[in-house]
């Protein structure tokens, strides 16, 4: 049996490297040798056991790699092909990816967030990747590895947070949080047309980062009242659109109440425990806001897209990319990462 | 002067018949003598202080009447036409109007909703209307006061619930809370094509009034566990949509959790005070869920449809109306309303 | 080899039965066994030459059936399921299919209609059905063949002309043509609150069914000018959406010139040629309108929802199936339906 | 009384400067004096007498001025503001415009486009403008007369046609001819996310200023099959959404056919005569296209969006104004502009 070097959740505080199988494929799968992969702020969420995942996991869910064999039945895909996948791996065939939920996809009891959750990840030498088909995603000609390294997940996300806000051209929009879910957040809704970008955050480097993706206006809300300052830089109408890329009782509810009366709250966090919705944020417009929370979506058309959006030079998200790993290094990385040490944004993780 | 009779708030507590000067109107208003109207469930929060008004506002929102006079300006209209009025009166000239978030005329100072609430209401002989234009809808012949005296709040809001829920021909759609709105609610989902749909509620009297709606399964929240039962109902899979029609704790926490992943809650109740967003519900799901808000959408295009499906004999909203009053028993009508005595519903105010 | 009885293709003009192999399956399809099938309009089209298919393709899509065998991969279901499966049958996992357009599963080249079209159909004892996850949909008890029967193809078609249509509550809508497709259209509109539904055909019998199933005026154009006649019934307004059900000259733009200004025109037509898009019928109300084309909608997801509408008896679509034929009389079927004689509206035909 | 100098239309082929009674105002009505305006395509299809406007009219549709008085009603506004005005100019309270339609004010006998068209327009020293609080939108400090000259008509039609196309990030966009219009449409093309922008004309000008504007590939279609040049350049997919800024035949027709399965044509062109709309193209991809035509929308929710858009620099329009006259200038203006010479795209016309 082959084996290979991978990140294994162990419990919780404790990811290591590991020794693994390669893994065998079934009909329908690929099998993809991993060129670069990176560390999520889930992954963090998962090392310290806020988010579930069985002990021997192999983590990771953002790859690119190359493909190294093909299950029976898959086509239209070659041995050696450049490719991406999402971190979420739609089926394409059940009742949820039919509907156009795909990363709802096999339903109540799944879920389609696989990678490193509920199957074997990719911060590892090899991945299977299931329902090949739907989810491997050629890599043009001419884009790096670490240009495409944020398409599977960060920007899919960000900019799917932007995409429900339904945001309009001329619109007033604020993004409550600047990691890099957040500064995604942020590109996507430059790229979708918005007048005004209102970013908020605490962290110096982050704030400047999201001024350099296409923030208008930065708040740190350690210095101000970010509602207020909302309020007065819409000249009282409140904001078109929030987006809130944290998943606090903070984020959520200040957003909320930066609104316009008929404006839409995106919300990207992934939330552990209750939060409080104020609904008092509501009655004070009394009525028609929207809340839509988004998942990271997933799908080889999709991917295409944001390849395209990085190969057209429309956005630039290398710069996120501040530090860089051997995959023989990644509990380093890992500490590097959970610490946000040294202006850490995102890591690259290679063989 | 002329005076003429009207439910006037004093104080919580106490609404009273009393004696006011017929209103005068300006230019791009209308005077209508009322015909018909009707007491809501937020002129009951009203009565109880939960919502504050001016004392000696007078209250109601739900009128039928005939024109009495009309504004410099006003044209399209004669006198002597029998016409009804949203209970919110946009101005179709704003920027939340313009915007098409009529229910939010005047943006986050004001809000749509003025009737009984920021200038004087219907529950009296006459009516001042602002924004005539926009506002008045003639009533087809042949119809009579009770028939359309729905349309203006709770058909509106009702309907707008289902509306708001993106319902598909063939979905499962479950609404919590069988007061007048979620009754409303319930016939909205039929004439959406629902091919399930769920009530909720304890009351047998409105779960028997449901079921004449349009409901195909109703439930008792005292006697079952509705989420675990919705559940059921639907093969694990989960409701596509849910309306709750309440603003509780536990009408909003049930319906996002009875709902597919990807689901949407489409939310009807004024709420008072804060609710606890159960965000482990969504993050069961991992997302891509949607809540949105509804508050009475008015304008008089509006008002033309909903007739029209009165009219059409698509819906039979009479059996609503269980008790009538002439105004000067208003005070009597609104000791039965207030306090849900004889299996009430809706009251019918006549002169 | 065993073989089975099959209407065949052979050239224009001719549609036989013959002695074809059984199909075999692979990996991902399912063998389903034909227990009821119909003849649609555009198998009159095939055999008419007037839409080309290869001579020997086994015609017909509009399958109910048992699983009489699995391929490799596929799970979730059993032999000896009852099942329908949609005429368009998406795979779930192309660019097409991720974006939301699985009738158009494939792309450019292809189309997702396969069955007696670029892959052998059902009017035969056996199908072989490609992307069986997709697209195997279990027959709920209770329900038989026939009242399943125009899922597949008219009911998800005509449905699906009316939801492009994005009808409102109280809406207007006009029907084209009342064959069987108008016909499910006509009911579909019902489904989703339309107000006033006018039909337009010129067959007495036609004009009746559509009664039935839920217009409120029907229109002959061979008596009456029929959008004049549409704007009075509007008040001179136009009507909200128009669906188009044939694909000729005459409906589509009728279907144009009935609208009001931003109004939808849903057109459902297989057209041969060109048609003269009467684009002064746009001038004249000066834009904001929307033409959609909808090909039937296919996926398990959609069989699903279609039959639950059967199930809860919102709709009653068994009166269109007037004769009924053995699979070894099919020649006589399809000589009565091409024909259009004794008032036929749809046949089942069983082996 | 007070007369001044105004561009007025006599018959086919004359518009003359001539000496005008200063309008009169009334209830609800502003009276703007025009500091800057410009001439449209569609004043030269007056101008030709392919558009009925009846003689004596005053032309112009494109307003920037400052506030000279304000009708009784009107407020929320101040004399001596600078404004703009829509072209298009909604009244805010018929049904057109409570259901969204704005551009469509008025309905199936009117349209919501009055100025040089069913009442006076601007290109004369001062305009009244009917429905003032739904029109009127001050222009934000710091911006110049030539900076927010397009927002009125050009730029709120182009995007517009870039809006009805539901651009999702990262699609493949075709806009075809690049006159002023089609190249707002590019410009609105890149602010929504589009990845590929491919525009098609002849002109090398216009081709060369829509590189400049956000296209990433310009095609002439004297020199190239622009549907196989699409095809080849979307690898066979065809463009998600075509925009066509003309109204003829040939770009209708071609934005059809270099469209994928389930794309989007959005049409702005203003029609004369019938198109034959080559239905064969939707045959070939058997369904789910859109076509979706948009007239210019107005409002001043709209006119502040887009002048935001001016403001945040996302965009500079200005380069389009290549030539500039005096009012007493105009015939001379007409000339240039309508034989298009010297490579006019836009000229400014000042007092």
């Amino acid at each position: 049996m082959r084996t290979m070097k991978a990140a294994v959740f162990v419990r919780p505080g404790k990811i290591i490297l590991d020794e693994k199988p390669v893994p065998s494929i079934g009909p329908g799968d690929a099998l993809v040798k991993i060129t670069t992969t990176t560390i999520c702020g889930t992954d963090i969420h998962i090392l310290r056991g806020e988010y579930p995942v069985e002990p021997g996991r192999i983590v990771g869910h953002e790859p690119v790699g190359v493909i190294a064999e093909l299950g029976a039945g898959v086509t239209g895909y070659t041995v050696g092909q450049r490719v991406i996948v999402g971190a979420i791996t739609p089926c394409g065939q059940c009742d949820s990816c039919l509907e156009g939920h795909q990363s709802q996809c096999g339903g109540k009891a799944v879920g389609g967030w696989r990678f490193g959750n509920t199957i074997d990840g990719c911060q590892a030498e090899y991945l299977r990747v299931p329902f090949a088909m739907a989810n491997l995603t050629p890599v043009p000609d001419g884009l790096t590895d670490e240009q495409v390294l944020m398409c599977p997940d960060i920007m899919s996300t960000g900019f799917g947070g932007a995409e429900s806000g339904n945001i309009r051209i001329g619109d007033t929009v604020v993004v409550f949080a600047q990691g890099p879910i957040g500064l995604c957040a942020t590109a996507g809704a430059r790229l979708q047309g918005a007048s005004q970008i209102i970013v908020v955050d605490s962290v110096p480097e982050r704030l400047a980062m999201a001024r350099r993706l296409g923030a208008d206006v930065a708040l740190d809300y350690k210095q101000v009242d970010v509602v207020d300052e909302i309020l007065k830089l819409t000249n009282g109408r409140g904001a078109d659109v929030a987006i809130e890329a944290l998943g606090t009782q903070q984020t959520f509810e200040s957003g909320l109440r930066s609104l316009k009366p008929g404006g839409t709250l995106s919300s990207l966090g992934v939330y552990s425990g209750k939060l409080s919705l104020p609904l008092d944020a509501f009655a004070a417009g009394l009525g028609d806001h929207r809340i839509v929370t988004t998942l990271c979506p997933g799908g080889k058309d999709r991917m295409r897209r944001l390849m395209n959006i990085v190969g057209s030079k429309r956005v630039d998200l290398e710069p996120l990319v501040t530090h860089r790993f051997r995959l023989d290094q990644i509990e380093e990385a890992y500490d590097l990462f959970a610490n946000q040490r040294d202006g850490v944004v995102k890591v690259a993780i290679t063989p």
